[in-house]
Parts: C-alpha cells; structure tokens; sequence
C-alpha cells in the first residue's frame, strides 16, 4: 500500500424526507445564497419548492442560476461569478447532479480570484480558497457532492478539463434517494456506469498490483451498482435500488476507493472527455463506449487484474487467465449493453474519421493530467477498438 | 438503507515514515501537549524518540502521562484531567492503541467540565466539548482513531464502559504500518480479532436484513483481515500485510461500516465487557471467547446472514442454509485457534460458577447501551456455550 493522507470534512445527511434540512444547514455559513441547479426538472418534481421552502425558513436570501446542463458550461460559471460578486454571495447551493455541483464548486473557487477561472483548468493557477458550497444531489453518478473534483467545458475552445482541489469539497451534501425516482432509465444507467468508471480506473491504473483492501472494496460497489441498476431498469421507484446506487456512487468516488493506491491515471475519463466535449454525449454513454475498448487495449498488460475482475464481480473461472479477462470484459459490455448504452461509437454517430481529432482533444487532458504513457497514437488506437 | 448522517473529521496520514508529521500537525491546535503513552514498549522501539523529537523540534511543550495499561483505568484518565490543568494543556497527543487513545479523549473531555468525568460513561452527562487529540497509532485494534468512541475501566467499581460521541474524534492520526512490526504474535492476533469483532457487530446485529452496500464492504474488511493476520502469525515484519491490517482495523470501526444501517448493538462487546474488566483478559482474547458463543447463540434467527457470511467469507456453500450457518461459525472459530486466541472461558481459568457475576456486570453496559433484549438470563445462557 503507498503512503496517503485522508480527509474527507463533508458532513454527508441521507436518506428519506432529508432535502427540508437544506435551509438549517445551509445557515451555518451565511445568509446571502446562490442557488444553482439545471434545465428545471426540479420545478417538476417538487425538490425545487422543497429547496425554496427550506431556504427562505431559514431567512436566507437566494439569487438564481438555473439552467446548468450537462457538460456543464464555463460561460455559466462566469455568469455565476458575476452573480456572486453583485449580490455578496456567502454560499452556493447546488440543486443538482455532477455537472450542477461542478459549475458551483467553480463558481466557488473562481469568485475570490481576480483572474479568469479558465487558469484554474489550465493548470496555471491553483486554488487557494473557495466560498463554501452546499449540494442538495438529484442523480447518483458523479461522486461530486462528496470529493473536490470539477469538470468544465469551455464553450469557446469546446475544452472539457477536470480538475480537483481539497478546498472544494462540498460543506454539507443531502442526499435522498427518493429524489432520483424520477429520474429516467438512460440516465439512471448512465449514472451507474459513471460510478463503475471511477471505480475502474481506480482498480486497473494504479500501480499497484495487489491492492487488497481497495480490490474488494470496489469489487463490492461494482457488484452492488449492477444489481441496483437492474432493479431500477424494471422498478424506478424502489427505494433501497435507488438508495444503494446512490450511496455507492458517492463512494466511488469520495477518496476511499483511491486510498493507499498511488498515483492513479484517470485515462478512461481523459479519452471520454473529447467525447462528450465535441458531440455533447452524455458522459456516462462515452463512457460505456470507451470503458470496453480501454480493457480491450489493456488486456496485454493487466490481465491478470481483469481476470480477478472477471471472477470476484462475475464468477468468470474458466482455468485461464487471458480467457477469464477476455470473458470479463465481454460480459461487463454486453451489461452496459443491456441497459441501453451505447458500447460503439457508430452508436452515437461518430465516424472512424473522427478519431484523429478527438484523440488530438484527449491529448490536452492527457498532458494536463501528466499521463505520459498516452500518446496521440496510443489513444487513436484505443478509439479504433471503440469503432 | 436507513436514514443516517456520516461526518468524520479525523485527518489520517498513512504510511511509512510518518510519525515526524506529529510535531508540525499537534502544532496547529496549540504549545502545550499532554503526551499519553502506555507501558514503555514505545521507548524501546524508537517511537517515542521520534515523537517527541518532532514535537521539540515544533517548539512544543511537553507534560507526560506514561504507564497507561490495556482496559484503561478511570484513575490514569483523573491523573491526566489533574495535568491538564495544571500545566494549561491546549492538545492531547496519545501514542499507542485503543486503550491509550482512549485515555486521551476521556482526558480532553474531561477536562473542560467540573463534574466527575465517569459521569459521561454513566450517561448521567454529556460531552458538549473536549480538546483536540492528535493520535500516533502503535497497533491495528480498535479503530479509536478515527472515531468518537471511548472504553474505560474504573478501578474502584470494576465497571468497564463504553461511550461515543462527536467531539471526541482525533483531530490528526499518524497511522504508520512500520511502527506496528513489533507488536507481538499475541497482541495482532488479538487486534486483528477486535477488528472482526467491529464488522461482525455492524454484520449480524443491524436490524437491516439486505445491507447490501455494506455487507459487501464488510466481508471485504474480514477476508483481508484473516490473510494479513496470517501472513504476520509468519512475517511479523511484513509491511504489506501491516498496513492492511491496520487500514482495515481503522475502516471497521469509523463509521463507514456502520452507515446506514440504522440502530447497531454491540452485543458482543458488552459481554466481554464483563470477561476483560474483572479478569483482566485482553479485550481480542475475550472477543475470541464470545464471538462464536454469541453466533451459536443467534443462529436461530440469523441463520440465514450466517450462511451468507460463511459463503462470502469462507466459500462455504453445503445446499442448506443451517449447515452453512453452522460451518461458518466452526471455520471462525478454528482460525481464532489457529491463530492461538482463546474461545472457550474454561482456556482463561474462568470457571462456570463465575458466569452469574459476569451476567451482572454485563448488565450494567447493556442497560446503558438500551439493549433491551438482553436479560441476565440471555447473557447466562450465551456465557455457559463459551464455557
């Protein structure tokens, strides 16, 4: 195991009838409140109101930014930022998934600098403070309601970079799984497969080949992910599906699944990001996309890993290693498969054609994210597996 | 899932080299230290050089409280409080295990408050505050660490008590796995069966049948809890095998396990309150005694979680559930063997006549835990399988 420090201080409320808690909480931190959430599915099913109510019970006073989408957008954040300096913000509130608590914990960092928040992405400035941000979480899939993480895209330059900063982790996140009802089966899959993401780059990049305690801990959030996930294709109203997807994608992605690993590399997300940046996919169809093709294109060197992958998470044992990872990886792609997402990029209408310039895309990220084993050609390659 | 709030502050460095952060992390909450240590192995060791050079050379200064004892006395925590004032202590820094970090937290709390501190243990007070400990850990046992809890003896009553609370979590733990490689055969196996003893707890005593998160999450804990406790029985000084056991032993116990899976019993704990407190037993040895009686004991209406865990934890899978629930509890028992931990009373000169005052005693922490269910007559009935 490799030397850590960790320390997680989001104070983490779950579970039914939760979101009133909002307001009392939000409280400890200031009076003037942002308020950011998404395309207005809150005003549908009701967690608007319920957010609104708790707010103003607590006399607190809320400025608006809605409309956040995914893929969330730096011309948002610059809104935000402008928003918070002309009414002396104390906190953001984001109402909303990864890309709504995203554009909040930028928004965060980015209104106590004078300089564009741009540089924070570009690796050219770091992050020294931030306003405290409060997250009432309305879909299980990104992990950002309990880590420091953020990923943008640059409308401009249709860059999509990540980043992340121990001063962004949210001070209070809620989360009620009875919110995520009301989610849609596509995005409840895509939800499942983003966490299973987090979760395998954990588990193949690291340097680490024996990773114990972190290999059954991931193990266990994969097998439990899938089996939520199948319930909620079928019933998306059931409670303990919704509750168990919920809280194992937070901790997929909250420090504890990389404790002790080392350096780990994020390559999946690196090559996904030019996906959803230039075709505006969501993120967790790239990912079932490029999630195959990188093990594919892995097998050559992890395959023993995968095989332990293919046995712990689906009882794949047929003697051999190679035919055991082989196997996994078919078996978790025809999963994704049957959860309607896309495992091609035919599926989603991106031509071989393409592939050089979005790989000349991943590669910002790649360098950015200092994952030198990834060169423009390696990453075509991995995408022509993904063809 | 149950409703539940998860906020755990304690700021974990992990890994080899470590103990010289002490000095420049206490630093943060204060110049006069109270240094908690227990029997003197930490001065042959070196750890107590390297302690209290970091702290010096942090320009600290340093009050002692050596010669804590395993099952901590209420009259060591008294000596500590008497220090504390005296010397206008701003920061407990306990270097040992549980029964040491123990000590620390019943001193900070204690030290702010004018009433008798056994008072706290007696639920007749609560803790409103207490001073910040920073913690070195000396061996993988009791996850005191990084969580709010407290056990302590008071050497008049003979009672031994167990307490939680929020402000009681470390501020700082050091957990450095080289610093455990002298720890004896004994005492890690004693550990590694503490350790168990915590999942084991959260596992069989949740009134959640289908825990499906953290079921997974605790089998994980418990099979690398067995392989590196068997790899150290050999290799005492093999750094990999310790440092799993160690983060292991720290994420049984801080909350993670527990999360969501409602009201929890310490059934076993409370009994063995009795076996360590007025015989003075290890508390891992004790723990060895009553798992397998408190197993025996529940199966009747747990069967079918011990045969889920026999499954998951020991491959045991006969066709019946009663067979598997049985064998289960056979091939835990034989490794506590194995690993030369007690798990009969009669293998700790306690006689049968005793278990009647051992009922009595236990009483008193299972009334003051609310575990209504359990009667003398139950705690007899359990105490006489351990015979």
């Amino acid at each position: 195991m490799y030397n850590f420090v960790l320390e997680n201080p989001t104070k983490i409320i779950f579970g039914k009838n939760t979101v009133d808690q909002i307001g009392p909480e939000t409280k400890q931190f200031g009076t003037n409140i942002l308020l950011v959430y998404g395309q207005g599915s809150i005003k549908k099913n009701g967690i608007y109101a319920a957010v609104t109510n708790s707010l103003k019970s607590s006399k607190l006073n809320i400025t608006e930014l809605g409309g956040i989408r995914s893929n969330p957008l730096l011309s948002d954040v610059r809104k935000g930022i402008k928003l918070t300096r002309q009414h002396a913000i104390d906190v953001i509130v984001a109402v909303g998934g990864g890309s709504v608590i995203d554009t909040a914990k930028a928004i965060a960092a980015g209104a106590v600098v004078e300089h564009n928040v741009w540089q924070f992405f570009r690796g050219k400035k770091g992050i020294a403070s931030a306003l405290p941000v409060c997250t009432v979480l309305t879909i299980a899939a990104s992990g950002s309601e309990m880590n420091g993480g953020m990923v943008i895209t640059n409308d401009e330059t249709h860059q999509k970079l990540g980043i992340g900063n121990k001063k962004l982790y949210p001070k209070v996140s809620i989360l009620d799984p009875a919110v995520t009802f009301s989610v849609p089966a596509s995005y409840t899959a895509y939800g499942a497969v983003d966490a299973i993401a987090h979760c395998l780059e954990f588990y193949f990049t690291t340097t680490l080949v024996n990773a114990h305690v972190q290999d059954r801990f991931i193990e266990g959030l994969i097998i439990n992910i899938i089996e939520a996930c199948n319930i909620l294709m079928i019933e998306p109203d059931n409670y303990e599906a919704r509750a168990n997807m919920m809280w194992c994608a937070t901790m997929a992605l909250n420090g504890w699944t990389a404790a002790g690993l080392g350096r780990v590399g994020f390559p999946m997300h690196m090559i996904e990001h030019s996906l959803s940046a230039l075709h505006d996919l969501p993120h967790g169809a790239g990912l079932s996309i490029i999630i195959p093709a990188w093990l594919r294109w892995a097998q050559k060197d992890h395959a023993e890993k995968i095989a332990q992958f293919a046995d712990r998470v689906f009882g794949i044992d047929t003697g051999t290693i190679d035919n055991n990872a082989a196997l996994g990886i078919k078996k978790l792609k025809s999963w994704f498969t049957s959860v309607q997402c896309p495992v091609k990029l035919s599926e989603c209408s991106i031509k071989p054609g393409e592939i050089p310039t979005l790989a000349e895309h991943s590669l910002i990220q790649a360098k950015l994210w200092r994952l030198k084993e990834y060169s423009k050609e390696t990453i075509i390659e991995i995408l022509t597996i993904a063809a």
